[in-house]
């Protein structure tokens, strides 16, 4: 008994139609939550950006010699090749010294509210400004910065392009200022874009439950925004602490930046766009397997238990965050002259 | 008394004559010792180059994930940023220890005669398993290596693409073969290159001035062919050796690799390519200043005092040898997955 083609051919149109009105009730709540990541360089607070200054941040962004030893450029533990991170636990900086918690990606960090895991950065200028003097990180002062910059003509050329009001355009400040100008333009659309922006094909049926799921387990209640994190702030074992392995007792978190008992252990939520390019995860870099850290935070903040098919499906959808790089052409650097103050290796 | 028009033509047509025919002079004469850049990538012996094994290529070229810490890569020590080296006297490497000698640049070095200071690697694919091995460089293994890698499935795909014909193509010589294969296409082009082409105006009077003395003094003696060196072996100090900054008497260069008493403080003559862009110079990267440089030359190599204004002559020569980079466009890799060998700092 076959069924008349018009029956199955309308059963077919009435499943599409349910489908449909499924993603369709799926994206609206999805924009209620989330927002797609705009088709153009955000605007910056008082920071004006320009092709030049673009191009300079780039070079900056890439030069080892805004380290002291002439090792380490931003770009080595936020490694454009990499989704913006370096795949460690924590950096290896400076004389070899390790950082205290995992570098985050610069991909999208523009749209978060504040920067660093305890969001002590307003913007990506202050937090430019954080690394380069960090002792274990790229161990420089903003004078040894400017000296290297002043010492190379085609700086000075870049900088004048860049800040063509200033009298004195070589400035560390404004060496942060180019710095966040490029890292603006570090947007990376993905599938969950077009999805939010109307095309139902973008994601896979297993993606779009683990989205569903991502909301209905109350994951999104952190993890909301442009980012899906990094706008608010949330101490880590809300419900449950994790082990000292995942959260080392002595790392207080924002504490350090607001000194109120309230804020001991709690950290910025973690965006989450290309997640899955950047483990290990947390701030402590303990964690490797994106599926472990999605049933760690199940139990730890929504005291929750996030099965294994639960969890598959939210990795699945998070997968969905990871998006299009856009094209970096490798900087050419100007070259030292005998003005350039000499790399050091040495523990200042 | 105003002379004729016709004269003064003359006369400037004459002048001109004579200066084409010193400059078409000078170039037969240099065209006898030097060779311009090819313009298509050389032909590599056993290895047969392909866009897919370029590609490959350039981002195991840029995966600090070759390094056994995940710190460094190839273009740590060779960046393209600037001038294919690292601009230190000698590289930092695993665990912040310094390398013996300063690192020569990646531009061009297909066509040095062999690879080292010393020559001790016959060819570009030889040379890439060095550093990623050596204990103060990237302090891997060739075994940890080829997991890293089989451990991305994209890398294997890469791999696949790259060596169609092969059982296992992920394998540390193929790494090595595809890392030459990429390093074949760093060349850059010079003024001096369109000078030997037959373009009187792309060296300036100074340059032109510089080349001859280059040759007259000696200097093209050793520094000659494509890379106005690196296809010879020389003793440091052949008539007069230089102090124990330049030339510290515990690296008897090419001894270690021949074992013969002649070898002692013998060196493959650095290629001259983008000098001016590689500081500082030497094996022993002790010497900053490219003028200072080619005075140590002329005493220690030659028994010749070369003058302040010689050498400024000989140094605006050596800086047309600066060439046009290649584009390069900063490659996205592949992400780690739960099977990739964890990165570590220790030493082993």
């Amino acid at each position: 008994m076959t069924p008349p083609l018009k029956l199955i051919l309308g059963t077919l149109s009435a499943l599409a139609l349910a489908q449909g009105a499924a993603a369709s009730d799926l994206r609206e709540r999805a924009q209620e939550l989330f927002a797609p990541l705009p088709s153009t360089i955000p605007a910056l607070n008082d920071n004006v950006i320009t092709e030049d200054k673009i191009d300079l941040g780039k070079a900056l962004f890439f030069d080892p010699r805004m380290s002291a030893s002439g090792v380490f450029s931003c770009n080595s533990c936020h490694n454009l090749a990499t989704g913006g991170d370096d795949n460690m636990e924590t950096s290896i900086g400076h004389a070899w010294q390790k950082g205290p918690r995992n570098s985050p990606t610069v991909l999208n960090a523009v749209f978060n509210e504040a920067q660093f895991w305890d969001g002590r950065a307003a913007d990506l200028a202050e937090q430019a400004k954080g690394p380069v003097q960090a002792g274990v990180e790229m161990a420089n002062t903003p004078e040894n910065v400017v000296a290297t910059l002043m010492s190379m003509p085609q700086y000075i050329d870049w900088f004048t392009a860049s800040f063509p009001e200033e009298e004195n355009p070589v400035s560390f400040d404004n060496f942060a200022k180019a710095i966040e100008a490029y890292e603006a333009t570090l947007i990376t659309p993905s599938p969950f874009d077009a999805f939010l922006n109307g095309d139902d094909a973008a994601l896979s049926d297993g993606q779009k439950a683990g989205l569903q799921l991502f909301i209905d387990k109350g994951c999104s209640s952190c993890h909301n925004g442009i980012n899906l994190g990094g706008n608010g702030y949330y101490p880590f074992g809300l419900i449950e602490k994790p082990g000292a392995d995942v959260l080392p007792p002595d790392d207080r978190g924002r504490f350090a930046v607001t000194e109120t008992a309230d804020d001991s252990y709690v950290f910025r939520a973690a965006p989450l766009r290309n997640i899955d390019q950047t483990a290990p995860y947390f701030h402590s870099g303990k964690v490797w397997d994106l599926k472990v850290a999605v049933q760690i935070m199940g139990t730890s903040q929504l005291g929750e238990e996030i099965n294994d098919a639960e969890a598959d499906q939210i990795v699945a959808f998070l997968g969905a965050l990871t998006g299009k790089m856009p094209e970096v052409t490798y900087p050419v650097l100007p070259a030292e002259t005998l003005l350039t103050p000499r790399p050091t290796g040495e523990v200042q």
